[in-house]
């Protein structure tokens, strides 16, 4: 979808702090992240949401993102991790095309209220690279 | 694993509000929803979370959830859906057999601090009739 976001994140027309690729997915950091390493997985071939995600796409995205939190138990070694999707504002969807979050927990972190917190691009690149090594 | 709350769930020794089964998952109400609605989806296999379950059952799990998500949206049309899966009691998890919560949102409700509301025996049929006849 031409002027998607994400879409253009795949296209490689936005820069992304890219985790991972498939030729059906594709993973990168938040750029708003819960705690540091927390990624978002989604399809390159666009879909607003569960609700129209195709069963091949889903299953896809589902597969890299138990992938990715095995890689970030490994990477970051935190106290849990959380898998999230949000479908449609209401439920939290800030960007229309569907992406699982896979977030890495801390103690008194700011998940509850989905605070996010930024970080520099040195922070990224580190983060980035300590995460690709495990994959 | 015998003294599981969700496998002896799956093994009929606990009854539920059963929503959904094929060969390797089950779907049922959880008892302290966010709304009415709010299915959680297991493996039948045990495992513990994201990090010990195998690949096929992570699958199958995912493609029921998705499946119910669908269902939830023709059978209660709700604001939203959220699916999560909290691993490890850092982040959440109450239930240490592996379960994806499929929450349907609506306008003011307690997402944001996962508090639970209780249900009486009549709701509980009630919904997961409505649920059951979408799928």
């Amino acid at each position: 979808m031409p002027d998607c976001i994400f879409c253009k994140i795949v296209r490689g027309e936005i820069p992304s702090y890219k985790v991972y690729e498939d030729d059906k997915t594709y993973a990168f950091l938040d750029i708003s992240p819960v705690n540091m390493g927390h990624v978002l997985v989604i399809p390159k071939k666009h879909a607003t949401d569960i609700f129209e995600i195709e069963e091949a796409e889903w299953n896809s995205v589902t597969s890299t993102a138990r992938t990715i939190a095995h890689a970030l138990e490994k990477a970051l070694a935190p106290e849990g991790i959380n898998l999230v999707m949000n479908n449609r504002q209401k439920a939290g969807q800030a960007v229309f095309h569907a992406h699982v979050h896979v977030v890495p927990r801390s103690e008194g972190d700011r998940y509850k209220t989905w605070l996010g917190k930024g970080f520099s691009e040195a922070e990224g690149e580190t983060i980035a690279e300590k995460i690709k090594a495990e994959l």
